[in-house]
């Protein structure tokens, strides 16, 4: 039961985005700044490097949702996706993926975790500067929205088939439809 | 070093924020709002929050940052800020805040980490659902915070002195003027 009260018949985050609507706002465009860009980093990447943190801090509905968005973007590969949450350095990905991941690991246990021998394998694979930048943040907001989303212990739908549904509608509209004004939601496909 | 090519005359968080002025401008909305209300929580017991948190996470930037805000809305007290820091339990602060503290501190954890009893022991003592969505929330906030400035090893003035005048201004202002657009800074005072 949610530490809070929050309606009952919204899950996970979207819960604690209609109780506060003011802070869902930002919190939605950073998702939809970090999370829906090809540039560098495909969208297929980000999500992966979500998915990958959101399983590191053991948080359900993030790994589930975003995972299964990962899985749309992957021609419906749920195998590459379970793999890249678990074991991404023997998961069919490439160099330089893998090595973004570790970093993300990094961030997961905390900032100074990351070493400059990881970066340098990172750039040595080809990241840019901005590959780099948008990994540790995607990891550090994910280590934000996982404990958002566990400390108010909000609604976790455990029935897998629900995830790929919105996962589908994120994947062709994006994230606007997180967002809340006025407790109303958003009409779905209109971005922020 | 910083991981990646930012302006070095910018310390921790704000160089950061010149690299990527699209996510700087939904992070400075996000603090502004969880960090410059008096809506239950006052900004003080906000700044606290956010304080001790960046000291369990470790970040020497964050912790004298915000440190030294918490200081100018507490008359100058920089005792009573580095007894909430390292041992909140015997600090000058109500009873409220040392059990939004406690959650705080387990949220700093991970999500999962927040108990029910905790969450019972802050309503006894007063706290609203809004007051306990707001702790988790700047928790998670500065678990994101503090992991991308340590994330990038972005620079950190070691010098405690440059931190209170910034400090004031932040005070007096808002965190208005970290938000950079076109890598300008927005002038000192003007508000997002």
């Amino acid at each position: 039961m949610p530490h809070i009260n929050v309606d009952p018949n919204l899950p996970g985050i979207r819960s604690l985005m209609a109780f506060s609507p003011e802070t869902a706002e930002p919190m939605g465009v950073l998702a939809n700044l970090l999370l829906r860009s090809n540039e560098g980093l495909s969208m297929a990447d980000r999500e992966l490097i979500a998915t990958h943190v959101s399983y590191l801090n053991d948080c359900f509905y993030c790994q589930q949702s975003h995972g299964a968005i990962a899985v749309c973007y992957l021609g419906g590969n749920t195998d590459l996706v379970d793999q890249v949450k678990k074991d991404y350095a023997h998961a069919d990905i490439s160099e330089k993926l893998k090595a973004l991941l570790s970093i993300a690991g990094s961030v997961q246990k905390g900032g100074k975790y990351v070493t400059t021998e990881q970066v340098d394998a990172a750039k040595a694979l080809g990241a840019t500067d901005k590959d780099i930048h948008d990994t540790v943040l995607i990891a550090a907001a994910f280590c934000m929205f996982n404990r958002y989303v566990d400390g108010l212990a909000s609604n976790t739908p455990t029935d897998l088939s629900s995830y790929p549904l919105r996962a589908q509608q994120i994947a062709d509209k994006g994230y606007g439809n997180y967002i809340f004004k006025n407790k109303q939601p958003v009409p779905d496909g209109q971005q922020i």
